[in-house]
């Protein structure tokens, strides 16, 4: 007897700019019967979904949200009941913001799942600004954490700063001041380009550029606020001039 | 007066599998008149871009290759006479891959740019395995990292060690006993879970799930090569778990 069910599509929904949804996440969003969105994903991707029947599953960092394990279940018992179910998330599902979580829940419960991945906001949003968060004369590669950890304590600022990486800081606009400090406590120079970066890739993108020693100040000079990423490193220096020809782009066109 | 002329988009078309693309590069594609395809990129995206003249630019580690000055001339020559040139790159324009360095000659040429996200290898080809590249439970962040540096040395292994992230080597598959070596004597645990993927995504991908102690040996005896990605942390023994979700959705299918 052949199996029958549902399943679920875990969908990277990108940085903001609803043009960078995959086509795998427009042809699984086509089938669903119902769309778990996320608070900050752009109601325009469910455009793609005509079928489905939305729900959204706020998950705002300090404000009001949807429990995990409610989400988890909700999942679950739509599949099991044959439902064809897109959870769509920011970015890339597997990318901070618990899509791990969430595959493993569907695992444990023998839910069939399939990962569409995103663009995830630490690559897609310094681009937009013209940063490459590589460059082989400036970073040996690029680091994505987040600004706090599980546990309550932080990332290890200090072998961070020494990997010579790009640092890509999601969630850390709260604790700016601090992460500055601890990288500059580790020996990363005071004058290390650094940009913060609000509602990158969308029509609301704000952001600031400065150094190490200089975000902080500057990012609360402009009012940035949550949701926005921070990007340390040499790279964010090129940002002036490969960012200079989206400006001329827009000239031209 | 407006200014006329063409325009270059630098496009990432993702890991491997041709469903990876944005829609934004789709829309690019289809202006095209020109597209410079990197070795690597499945042909298959050329379907989008019908009236494009196709030129393939070979990069193929240690084989025969294009210079990266001759493809930067050409990318401006041909959009200072008019031309859409349609540059598509494996993975994304900004990690590792020289796309920084296209970027920045084509802005000190004058020439109108823009740089369309794509899916990291580092992060597509992990979750098609069912390896989530972070999880709050076992990783402070991920690192994107090559094999080498530009100068000829390496990264600093000790320092990623101690990150705590999950680290992703791009290009590491010849130097994989060395750099294991050089995790264990920062005393990274010996039992570490850790991957190599060859050709992720697409049909032919294969790959062997081992240790930080047994993976250079379980690549070499599967006879894995380049191109392949390397991925070492507590997250690749998610892979059973949430993988085998993948499986059992074939099966059903």
């Amino acid at each position: 007897m052949k199996a029958v069910g549902g399943k679920v599509y875990l969908i990277g929904a990108g940085p903001g700019d609803p043009d960078l949804l995959t086509l795998k996440a427009v042809r699984a969003l086509a089938h669903a019967d119902v769309a778990l969105i996320d608070d900050l994903v752009d109601r325009r991707v469910l455009e793609f979904a005509p079928r489905a029947r939305v729900i959204a599953v706020g998950k705002r960092g300090g404000c009001k949200s949807t429990p995990q394990a409610f989400i988890e279940r909700l999942m679950a018992r739509l599949a099991m009941r044959g439902k064809v179910v897109a959870r769509i998330k920011g970015g890339d599902p597997f990318v901070f913001g618990r899509g791990a979580e969430e595959a493993l829940a569907l695992a444990r419960a023998g839910i069939s799942c399939e990962v569409i991945p995103g663009i995830t906001a630490g690559i897609g949003v310094p681009a937009a600004l013209g940063i490459p968060v590589t460059h082989r004369d400036f970073a040996h590669g690029v680091t994505f954490v987040t600004g706090h950890s599980h546990d309550g304590g932080g990332p290890d600022w200090a072998a961070l700063a020494r990997t010579g990486t790009t640092l890509v800081i999601y969630m850390g606009m709260k604790r700016l001041p601090q992460i500055a400090a601890a990288l500059r406590a580790a020996g990363m120079p005071a004058s290390t380009p650094a940009a913060a970066i609000q509602h990158g890739t969308t029509q609301q993108q704000r952001h600031v550029i400065a150094t190490l020693a200089t975000l902080a100040d500057a990012a609360r000079g402009a009012e940035l606020g949550s949701p926005a990423l921070i990007v340390i490193g040499p790279v964010v220096g090129l940002a002036e001039q490969i960012g200079r020809i989206g400006l001329e782009r827009r000239r031209v066109a």
